[in-house]
């Protein structure tokens, strides 16, 4: 049971790609994540949404091979995978077994840098994601999520990967292909490999596959002044979703992992605040959760909860009181348990090849390195209630957006007053079930 | 990268409770899986949904520690966790570092023995079931599998574990210890782990912790004589949601792998029939898929597709004609990518201990055994396009039950008709494209 060295190796190309890689001695399988900073905050303005299209695109024949004859090949390797768009960065993931990936590498070279584009295949794949886009309409739990990050960041990362009808609608094939060469390129681009793989023979196919790949100017994905806002969006569904964001800091800040383990005091268990106060004692919604997201440059508390209309305002209270709640204190068993619950998952990441894959290449996107999980684990083991206190003295509850959607709108309660508000609705809940148990109509 | 001998471990206890164990060197995380045969299929008629109610419940205080103690025991040793109820298993699943498994196992056998099923807590539970049958609401594409499921499974398989509202809203506390009483017993349970764990302690734990366990009648989850059913359910979605199912075998079946494989050659990868023929081809949704499932006494083939109303009737067509022609021939390449895939899946769950944990218990609640690695390889192998032909004959495409949710009802045209349905569409579609580029309206 003693923890295996880690087997971690890194290679800069002289064109700026990174190749990334973490041998697992005692696994069959192995995943590539491919990370290429051509996300949708890089869609020009009256093309939202051909980040999407080109990530759909790009796998429509590349190389010696069409369309048809790239999926045969991948799917010949037993290769599971899925190409997607973040808000910075085009992702390729795919996982087989280790003896698979450098045929599968020679393919996914190919897409990279050699795809067809195909003019005939661009109206198949605007209709695709037409039918996404509308696909959202009918899952307001996602949808509110998409529509709080629409609100919430500053452009160009609030931008959503589906984009617009009418951009999508309007896309040229001279447009996608110009997306393609202003975006894909070696410099910010970052290759990982994690499994049962050999160091040298795979730095060395990676030279040889990516080597001439050009490198050219790379926009960043600097936000613009902005200002947050919130929003109802009306609609006659059975639940009103609630979705709301606040500032907190992003990974690169010291106090990352104290602003993680707020998050994992109010979510990281069935015994955390937001599920017991929401879920347990108030059966207020069966789905409750809040957690911390990063940018480079910023990072965010955010959280859910679907429930009832008539629960809706009250729920949102007992979340708002749960997060301004924090500073008043939080216990050392409370900070146990969570060092419990994220010591647990690191193991389980230790153990995936999918996971390390995707852990080493976020690492190096984030910190410009991969932290050894012995870094990790003695972050985890300092975590203080005082240290969570502090970074919560310095990014308080502030500045709350807020998108609810569902049949009515809900307000925020003012911090002074959320108390209060929480012990009334508590009171008329109580009554209420008194009277349900005598019989009367409640 | 040869593979490490598989170490399998059982054992019977006197009462009937299966123990399962398999050892895992490499890794330090360890999975607990634990099936008790207390499913939906036993809700009494007037009791939809106890089930579930009764999983809500189980954890809601057990032998010295009430419910909030024990959110917090199993919190404490970070156990990733979860309970859920199936049409025939309730099933206790958790996840943590192996060295925490004992601790964990001892939780457990207090939730499962010795619940307090607390009067005060049958209301909060009550409706946390109601909100979760108001959210179903609001998830078409999970909606319209449950509703193909009840028409389509003879009772009581058909039993969808969130139960009826009225039923929930009459449940009383006594009917829930009713249904422990009854049906929360040792004989036909099986408890399984996977991961870094010794044999010899945790057999020894185990008869410690359930020997005492009384063995009882257990219902059998025997299905009625029942014809499957079609429906429209008419929703003003911005989606169709297309759902059908027909006649398959059961795992117990030498057909079964032959049975998954035909599924594979529609859905198994991006190079799959239907994935091409509905999405790459037509456009016609961004999600379709088929697959095989099965119960004890029957097996099914599936498949689902989410589509903007105008397309929906094509859709299903398209599908249709796919699930048919599979009679006309299965190529030999086909198989080589069903068995790549296969294979992959098969060395990704060897890998993770959760996937282990869940297989080992499956193999043995179908099969009475866990099947090795080995035979499983052997059978991938030795698929051949004839086996898979003689079970097409054995199994068409017939008896096929469609559920639909959307604007407006679809029809299943005929087999002989369907060729011609398919092709008068796609000119028409055709047309429509060529008169778009001319710039006239479509």
């Amino acid at each position: 049971m003693t923890r295996v060295g880690q087997q971690v190796y890194q290679h800069t190309l002289a064109n700026g790609l990174v190749l990334l890689a973490e041998r697992m001695d005692h696994v069959r399988s192995a995943a590539i994540n491919f990370l290429v900073p051509a996300g949708s905050a890089f869609d020009p303005q009256g093309q939202f949404g051909v980040a999407s299209v080109l990530a759909e695109m790009i796998t429509r024949g590349a190389g010696d091979r069409d369309s048809r004859e790239l999926s045969l090949a991948l799917d010949n390797l037993g290769v599971d995978r899925d190409e997607s768009v973040g808000a910075v960065n085009m992702r390729f993931w795919g996982s087989t077994l280790a003896r698979n990936v450098p045929a599968a590498l020679d393919i996914y070279a190919d897409i990279v840098l050699r795809p067809h584009l195909p003019e005939d295949e661009l109206e198949p794949v605007q209709e695709l994601a037409l039918q996404d886009i509308k696909a959202l309409e009918d899952a307001p739990q996602s949808k509110v999520m998409v529509e709080l990050r629409r609100r919430y960041y500053p452009p160009p990362l609030n931008k959503d990967r589906r984009g617009t009808a009418e951009d999508i609608e309007a896309l040229t094939i001279d447009a996608v292909r110009a997306q393609y060469t202003n975006s894909v390129r070696p410099n910010g681009a970052i290759l990982s490999v994690a499994g049962n793989i050999e160091w040298e023979p795979l730095k060395a196919q990676v030279e040889r596959l990516f080597g001439d790949w050009k490198p050219g100017a790379v926009a960043e994905a600097n936000p613009l002044p902005h200002t947050a806002t919130s929003a109802h969006i009306e609609k006659d569904t059975q639940q009103t979703q609630i979705a709301l964001a606040f500032p907190s800091v992003p990974v690169t800040d010291p106090d990352y992992y104290n602003a993680r383990a707020a998050a994992s005091v109010l979510s990281g268990g069935m015994s955390s605040r937001l599920f017991t106060e929401v879920r347990e004692i108030r059966s207020l919604c069966y789905s409750v959760y809040a957690f911390h997201e990063t940018f480079k440059t910023q990072g965010t508390m955010l959280a859910y909860a679907g429930t009832r209309a008539k629960f809706a305002q009250r729920t949102l209270d007992v979340m708002m009181r749960e997060f301004h709640r924090l500073k008043a204190g939080i216990e050392t068993d409370e900070i146990d348990r969570v060092k419990a619950g994220l010591k647990s998952s690191l193991i389980m990441q230790e153990e995936s090849t999918g996971a390390r894959a995707g852990a080493i290449a976020t690492d190096w996107y984030y910190l410009g390195r991969v932290r050894p999980f012995d870094e990790i684990q003695a972050i985890i083991d300092g975590l203080t209630p005082a240290n969570i206190m502090s970074y919560l003295e310095r990014c308080p509850v502030r500045d709350v957006s807020l998108v609810t959607l569902g049949p009515a709108a809900l307000t925020i309660t003012a911090e002074a007053d959320v108390e209060a508000a929480v012990a009334a609705a508590d009171t008329v809940a109580a009554e209420e079930a008194a009277k349900e148990q005598a019989g009367e109509p409640a």
